[in-house]
């Protein structure tokens, strides 16, 4: 298991940056659009793909999708720190909010939004 | 500072899937349309302001910024869970590789792709 | 100016699907995906650019762009036709419906969402 | 069918934007934000559907995705009007170079990309 952690990634991405003067460039709504693009890459590799085929793929695809998937986290906490957010407290925050919302009882073998239980 | 981290949020989530039986709607082709929609609900919020004004959000927009950006950090955990891909190795090697294809002196105040360098 | 229009284009995609048996593919669910990462790649071209930039782009990166809103609309159409939606009545009702909701004399020169007024 | 076309709606949006000098928020960069957050609308009614499920939506979800559709081809006309892109001119070009990248005895019944065919 990998011992580096998202708060050192943060610092090696603003090290990255810094050096680069590419701050210029990483304003939040230029972050947001790179994140929402390395997101979609992602996706790319899915789209024709059933549900099985993309439970198991090859070595190869797997590759470069972990590779997507990294590219999304770096820009993601890019982003974060570029509005001064603690990323991990608000997933913390978020899925304890998520526990109550979609409660056992009611969730459980259904996809419906939490919105639409009891209709 | 959040003292809780990546490895944690993984198998917070994977309990939270396996509790409401999920995991059938959790292909990696499922997860990765809806990290692609999170990351755009990022966008969404900074798609009509400026730059200089995606700096400076209300408090009330970071909130809900905030959120956004916790929702797309644990579909991105539950995606690489899923595909069995260790996120923040696949990160550090990205960074790591980054660092080796922009080098300081020819990446320094430019946006060009690395591949667009004068060779 | 083109003499090709949405119905002709529509009857041409279906004719290139079946000939080559690719209605197995073209789900509105994996078709909803590849117009996503359509509009992405658009997108793709404009992230590190100021909104000045934007607007005056080169003639080979234009051409780029022109190629990947081709895709968007291809893609957009094939969708609308698998879901047998009459793509340019729905254009209508909406921008019709948008002229309700945006009167001049409250959305001139803000880009608040409708909801906002008044507030 | 509908007596609109494409043309028409390019009018009728640049009106929609004049007359409230939204002009000055459609740049080619905020257009292309806004063109694949609504393509990550449409694609949102689809992720948690089986292939099979997204082929037959319930009348009020087909509705909201036609709503969706609707927005995702006006913010294409504008932001192709914004570029001076004819859009259908583009389209026509492209689906004669797919029929030509993916003739039909090497592409039928399989969604390779051209690239990947047995060359």
């Amino acid at each position: 298991m990998s011992s580096i952690d998202i708060n050192t990634l943060k610092h090696r991405l603003r090290n990255f940056a810094d050096t680069r003067e590419w701050n210029q460039f990483h304003s939040p709504k230029n972050l947001s659009m790179a994140l929402s693009v390395e997101a979609s890459e992602i996706m790319e590799h899915f789209q024709w793909l059933t549900e099985e085929q993309s439970k198991d793929l090859p070595q190869n695809k797997l590759d470069e999708v972990a590779t997507e998937l990294a590219d999304t986290l770096l820009y993601l906490i890019r982003l974060a720190d570029q509005l001064d957010v603690d990323l991990l407290t608000a997933a913390q925050e978020k899925i304890e909010l998520n526990e109550r919302k979609y409660p056992v009882n009611k969730a459980r073998g259904n996809a419906k939004k939490y919105t639409e239980f009891d209709k």
